[in-house]
């Protein structure tokens, strides 16, 4: 196998599994391009809770008027679009008590699937008092600009010009606001939170918007991977060092198998020999497209590498790192590497057993993320594929150029790669942070492949990392379980702390300064 | 005279001067509307000092591709246009030495003329080491988006849409952060300048941006002038305060001039009466714009009541105000009014005694300060156009539907008039910069009528209000005279010290964490 043909998979392989048919022609054709930044992944909360949150009306579906665009006084820009917005008021202390609003800053998915996924905020509203409300990130779910049509909105580049963190950020600023008012709650102090993406948000929406929100917990946020801050080869060394923190010889067995998947796909027969043995439904089968499954695999068990069972996409165990090495491991397998594979797929992609057989141009998008190749091709150029010679993966380059091609091929747009740290800052944040702005919490858990462009210490006395040795990506916001680990609890328990704090110094300065 | 006449050209009076034209067919038709957003000006640099900043070479003049659109990413938004700064490395101590930098962010208008009447820039930057660089604001002077051409830029409001402040301070960071990188200066720290509306962008600059600015100067910035945070009577209470604090009498004068002038213009004969009384030099005279000429004159010598001989427009004394007010209680003019107040207009509009006549209809512009209306027709709604029954002027109320009427019809544009407070803040800002934020200095003379919408208190200890009870509108920022009172040296010497904190204070984090 060529370093070339892998570098191309590889980089595909952290994308976000709706991606895939999107990308495949670029893959499959002759255009030597790729499309590397992961896509976030949230992780699903289980199906007795999603009936908790959902079918038994914990909380309200709601829409508010939002402008389309903030930032521009043309006349298209007055038009204004339907954001979607989930509210729970069971625990509020009310409007007249000044109970706290926590809000949930969407990021790029359908909101309820977040919603899911934050029990946090649910768990924690009956200690605050607090109103919980999620809201959806435009051009996601039912957040849809012009007239609500997905395929309008999505048609092109000037329609989805709109879609941009910074109009986000100010559909919050003014969702809120306004909410405020019509609940006569200006005084109610909001904390934001988020995960991931959602996590990026928050902090840039504590940062840009201190008087709509008093802190921000910032779960799992890369703030920091962007332009050439962090190693482009660091998100694959943590899923590295993952699997090889659970057996040196899983890891082995997984670097070496793409050599032997290329080796076996060139021979004949080969091909049918690989769709055998990984059980693959249909007729089409390539090396790329199967190294591509099975990377994939890999990298989202590492990033949501959880201490109990969750459902992300499909079930998985507790600790499913150590379940596919478990599978890797295996002395029935002996020397069958593919065996060896299999096992460690089947935890990913059949942990509930159903499965008769995969497909691997499975293109479904139940989550609705597919506007993140927007994203990535105008802001979010995060450097996170590249793979240095300890990588499981093979050794391959992070190259920019690559993005940018397949970005006008897609869209017809260039990336501006700066435009984040620029609007938002980032080099010498340390230094920027620790004499300006507060409350907020960065959460972090080093086996999550993301936290090597998350903030990992301490800024200033309200500025703060949280970091979890053990932890994977906003595992601190999932719901809780009986069986969560000490530190994980500690970890919660630290951030209601440090949140308790916030609000008790806002009611002190209110009544200082009302 | 009917008070609804008034209303309309008193609130047109405190429109700078270069709208009158504009504005002259909605007060001379039946279009039953005003635009009472009072233009800020800044007065400009006595000739010599002009010829000591521009004609020496004090500075160099250069262009920077700047993108349109910062905040979508349609087709459009990736055009360019030229933005124009002006540059001065004559003090500055070089890269090497991370030496300051100090940026005004320029206001509505020219930037040769900020950088003539902010001398205190010039001043300091020896003793600093400072690099000086002034940035043209979008839409003004010569930073005309849209191949530079100004009929295009104001063409309608589809072009006109992409000005405003927020694109304005986009611009601003993203050109201070390609210069300090190709002057290879990224340590260098940039604190920034701004004078009224420039005042108002150096403290949403440093608030949005403080990872490129480390601190800001803000001169006389209104930045709580508006949505219902400050009585839209208070402009003109400060004006009236003015006139009144000088002599009663002059105050009397005026405010009963009114009803004199309407009297008169509605008798036969009473406008040529008027016309030969104020030295008109053209046929049309009407009572609206001989009272919003006056009005004019009562409001910017209020405004820049400066302790020194100033030139703003046309040459003023010192403290001209006083000198108004003198003129009206010449025991010469007896009781003859229009002599008295045509004393006082002749100190505004032609203290160097060269004009023979005056122009009602003067719709020059020579500091292209045009784009002001679209500004003031979309976030800029600053109520300030009302008189209470003390008021020099005729009772009013400050109308929003007028305004949103004119705008209507000028501009086809309807005003967002909760913008600016949603996107910047303003309600409970003592609470809110109390824990967040730092570095800003907030001056205000409180014989500005803009200080009513100024930062009067301290808000922390880095967050700080000088008020000058004797001074007027930044008259801090201006250049230093032989003649300047002491109140103004402690002002500016103060303005010194706490930005000499704030860049050792970064110097001495930069050695900690670099």
């Amino acid at each position: 196998m060529s370093n070339f043909n892998f570098y191309i998979y590889n980089q595909l392989t952290i994308l976000y599994l709706s991606f895939f048919s999107l990308l495949s022609n670029f893959t499959t054709s002759s255009f030597p391009n790729t499309f590397n930044t992961p896509k976030f992944p949230s992780s699903i909360i289980r199906p007795d809770q999603i009936s908790v949150s959902t079918q038994n009306g914990v909380y309200r579906t709601k829409f508010f008027t939002q402008i389309l665009d903030h930032f521009n006084f043309n006349p298209k820009s007055y038009q204004t679009f339907q954001q979607r917005y989930l509210i729970n008021d069971t625990y509020w202390g009310g409007a007249e008590n000044k109970a706290p609003i926590f809000v949930y800053t969407g990021n790029e998915g359908k909101i309820e699937w977040f919603a899911q996924n934050t029990g946090f905020m649910f768990e924690t509203a009956s200690h605050f008092k607090a109103l919980i409300v999620f809201i959806e990130h435009r051009f996601y779910g039912k957040s849809r600009p012009f007239g609500g049509n997905k395929k309008v909105a999505y048609s092109n580049s000037s329609t989805l010009g709109y879609l941009s963190s910074t109009q986000a950020l100010a559909d919050y600023a003014t969702l809120i606001t306004d909410l405020k008012q019509n609940l006569t709650a200006i005084h109610s102090p909001v904390v934001v939170f988020g995960g991931s993406y959602g996590g990026m948000l928050a902090t840039w929406f504590r940062l840009k918007y201190p008087h709509v929100a008093i802190g921000a917990v910032a779960s799992s946020a890369p703030i920091l991977h962007f332009e050439n801050m962090v190693s482009p080869d660091s998100f694959n060394n943590i899923v590295t060092q993952d699997f090889r923190s659970e057996s040196e010889s899983c890891y082995k067995v997984i670097k070496e198998s793409w050599q032997q998947i290329q080796d076996t796909a060139s021979k004949p027969g080969g091909l049918e020999l690989l769709r055998k043995s990984f059980r693959i439904c249909k007729n089409h089968i390539s090396a790329n497209s199967l190294e591509s499954w099975l990377s994939t695999a890999y990298i989202y068990s590492a990033m949501t590498d959880y201490p109990t069972p969750s459902n992300f996409l499909s079930s998985l165990p507790a600790y499913p790192v150590k379940e596919m090495c478990k599978a890797i491991d295996n002395p029935d397998a002996r020397k069958d590497t593919f065996a060896k594979l299999y096992g460690a797929a089947n935890i990913y992609y059949n942990y509930s057993g159903a499965a008769t057989c995969f497909d691997l141009d499975d293109d479904s998008d139940p989550h609705d993320l597919g506007g993140w190749s927007w994203q990535a091709c105008t802001e979010m150029i995060m450097p996170t594929g590249g793979n240095n010679e300890q990588s499981v993966f093979p050794a391959s380059k992070w190259n920019y150029s690559n993005r940018v091609s397949f970005c006008k091929a897609l869209y017809g747009v260039e990336p501006r790669p700066n435009w984040i740290l620029n609007e938002f800052g980032g080099h010498g944040i340390e230094r920027v942070l620790k004499r300006f702005g507060s409350n907020i919490i960065f959460f972090n858990g080093l086996r999550d492949p993301w936290s090597a462009g998350g903030v990992l210490k301490n800024i200033s006395n309200t500025i703060v990392a949280i970091v979890a040795k053990q932890g994977a990506h906003h595992v601190d916001l999932r719901f809780s379980t009986r069986e969560d680990p000490q530190w994980l609890k500690d970890v919660r328990k630290q951030e209601v702390e440090l949140i308790s704090g916030w609000i008790s110094q806002y009611y002190n300065d209110l009544d200082l300064l009302i």
